[in-house]
Order: structure tokens, then sequence, then C-alpha cells
């Protein structure tokens, strides 16, 4: 396979702690008149590997998440091959 | 209906804008040896609304996007119904 491999990995603070932008967020729209029940704050980050064996590649992301990404403490995360 | 409506946006820079985030990251996991090409950094933002009729709450989430939460300048979004 000569594609790269693309994977989209999604962080997002645990249901348990304060998203104070996501809280700061909802007001303001409060304010521009949107009823809003609760906006919550993650980030997106699309990591490109170059061609190889997928899985090997996918556990590697997994790992990159551990190690430096995301904060697996107070974050949840996912992993998806696009 | 009485189920709360909730979208995901993302939101990426447009690709010609630098990502300095990105960059940086990606340096960062070569210094710990993973083989990675490019690393872009984005936003997900998980916005809750009161039931209601979903194309109308679509449509809103979109002005939001356009109004407060993205800077269609330089990013490029999505709205995605979950």
């Amino acid at each position: 396979m000569s594609e790269p491999l693309r994977f989209r990995v999604r962080i997002l603070r645990k249901p348990e702690i304060a998203d104070p932008e996501g809280a700061t967020t909802a007001r303001a729209l409060r304010d521009l008149g949107y009823d809003v029940v609760e906006v919550r704050f993650g980030r997106e980050i699309l990591v490109e590997l170059p061609p190889g064996d997928a899985d090997e590649a996918e556990a590697a992301v997994h790992e990159m998440c551990e190690r430096l990404l995301a904060n697996p403490i107070i974050e949840d995360y996912d992993v998806e091959r696009l």
C-alpha cells in the first residue's frame, strides 16, 4: 500500500471535569438569543503517517495519545481511521 | 420530540493557513521516534439544544458558527447531527 494513513483523534474532557470554555461560550450564545442547553469544547487532531501496516499505525497513534497528545487523567480520546 | 438535539461542530484551519501547534506537535512526535508525515490541530465543539425541530436547530448551529464559534476567514467548519 502506498496510501498515507490518516487518523482523527478526538479529545474531550471527561464528563465530570468542568469545561470553562464551553460554559463561557454557552453563555455568549444565550446572550445572542440562542436557546442552548450545553456546549463542550474538545480538540481534534489529524495525524498522517506514512504508508504501512494500518493496525500498527493505529496502535502507534493510541500510544501517541497516551504519551503526548491527550491527558488521560482528565481527558477521554478516541482514534478513528479516515 | 422530547430528545435534546446534539450537534458536533468540527473546526479546522483552512489547508493554506499555517498550523504552528500541529507543526510543533509533529516535531515532538518525531523526537519521540514516531514517523509522522503531518499533524493538524482542530477544535470540536459539542452543542446541545433543547428538543424541537431538527432542521431549524441545525440551521441555528450553522449561524452560531458564522457568528461566534468559527472564524470563516481562516477556518472551515462542518456541522454534524449526533
